[in-house]
């Protein structure tokens, strides 16, 4: 098993989960791998954390995290992960298959970060938007004939598969030098920035605005931006957006 | 995803599950990661074929075989890897995490066996005698303050190892020279018939025969016999009984 100090900078988020059976089911998999930080996207159950299936695990289904929004969800964390099966939908980021996602989650949490594992709905999985929140996308490697599994023995696989692969031997990062990501919530501000500046700057037709937003998302992702990066850009973009306002 | 060659000689066996929602969790499980031979052994409900949660997998389900023993469900079956948490018996048998067994597995398969992966009653997990029909344990690595796994997520964990990790390459092995291991139903033909000779024999008082059958069967899991040693030792001691009984 890693550290618990590892594990306690992932989170498991569940995005509008139909079934609080399968919410319990999620709860007893991450106290069984060692996890202890659960947000729960716009359930569509009011009584979710009452769930009877959540064995050994009430407490982590009490202190779990109600959010409205994933990005809401996802904002302190550096490595936003998506899941699902991506038969349906062409990936528009990097797609990872899950043998292989532990080298990278324990690279981002040696150097300080904070992951994120989100997971979609029962029925569809994430939406477009969820996705474009995300840095990375992980496959669970699934037999063609039939890809869909349940949500709480997806949540257990790739639980497991962390709480195996990812070997301790870092020590926890000290307060050092070295640039930190930008998380979420940056790159957030940083994309509504830079939309209000194209929109100021009449860039395009509004009915464009959805589809820059979506890409730009994805861009600002794909970058790797530092904390610092994300800051002098924020600057930058409200400099330049002041001046078109004037 | 290893060659379907490969994973149609692996069957999994359910002993005495009492939810059949978990029943059919497992069969849907076997259905993403590509395993088709499911055995029942003795379960609670009568009507556990009709389980809902056993979605895309139904006719999994219908075609799988229920038995009374597990004997009798591993009878074909040359490497017998019995399933559960360690924590409340001291185990008889050599223990491997499961990010090891792949290779063990592999390594059977490609000399020709049969494997089975056999799961426990939700409470309980398996019985002394049931794993006294095992070559070996295997142990999911899970926190210590909360070992306890849901059967439908264990199963689903085990099964995407197996998958992910039994790389392919091996042609299927051709009708060699090479001796076959003894499957289970042979040593267990093999362990009657010593036990009606140690007690032709009187060799010890009848209270001990439980625990001289129990320890017997250990001792011929370990041996690693072939086929033909196994039919040798039966015809040997079938010759000692004839001449005992005279």
């Amino acid at each position: 098993m890693p550290s618990e100090a590892q594990l306690d900078r992932i989170e498991i988020v569940l995005v509008s989960p139909r079934n609080p059976l399968n919410i319990g089911a999620v709860a007893r998999a991450m106290a069984n791998f060692g996890f202890e930080h659960l947000s729960v996207v716009a359930p569509y159950e009011a009584h979710w954390r009452e769930a009877k299936s959540a064995v050994g695990a009430e407490d982590l289904l009490q202190n779990a995290k109600r959010a409205e929004r994933v990005a809401e969800a996802v904002g302190k964390c550096t490595l936003v992960i998506g899941t699902g099966t991506l038969e349906r939908r062409r990936p528009e980021q990097c797609v990872v298959l899950l043998p292989e996602l532990a080298p990278l989650v324990r690279e981002e949490l040696e150097r300080g970060g904070r992951v994120a594992v989100v997971f979609g709905p029962e029925k569809h999985g994430l939406t477009r938007e969820d996705l474009s929140l995300c840095h990375l996308l992980v496959e669970i490697p699934t037999d063609k004939r039939q890809p869909s599994m349940n949500l709480g023995q997806a949540v257990a696989v790739c639980l497991y598969e962390l709480s195996a692969r990812i070997v301790t031997g870092a020590p926890e990062p000290a307060e050092s030098d070295a640039p930190k990501p930008a998380d979420s919530s940056q790159l957030e501000l940083l994309a509504r920035v830079i939309e209000e500046t194209i929109t100021a700057a009449n860039y395009s037709p509004a009915e464009m605005n959805a589809a820059n937003r979506h890409d730009l998302r994805l861009l600002l992702r794909r970058l790797a931006l530092e904390e610092r990066d994300a800051r002098r850009m924020v600057g930058f973009f409200r400099r330049i957006l002041w001046r078109l306002r004037r």
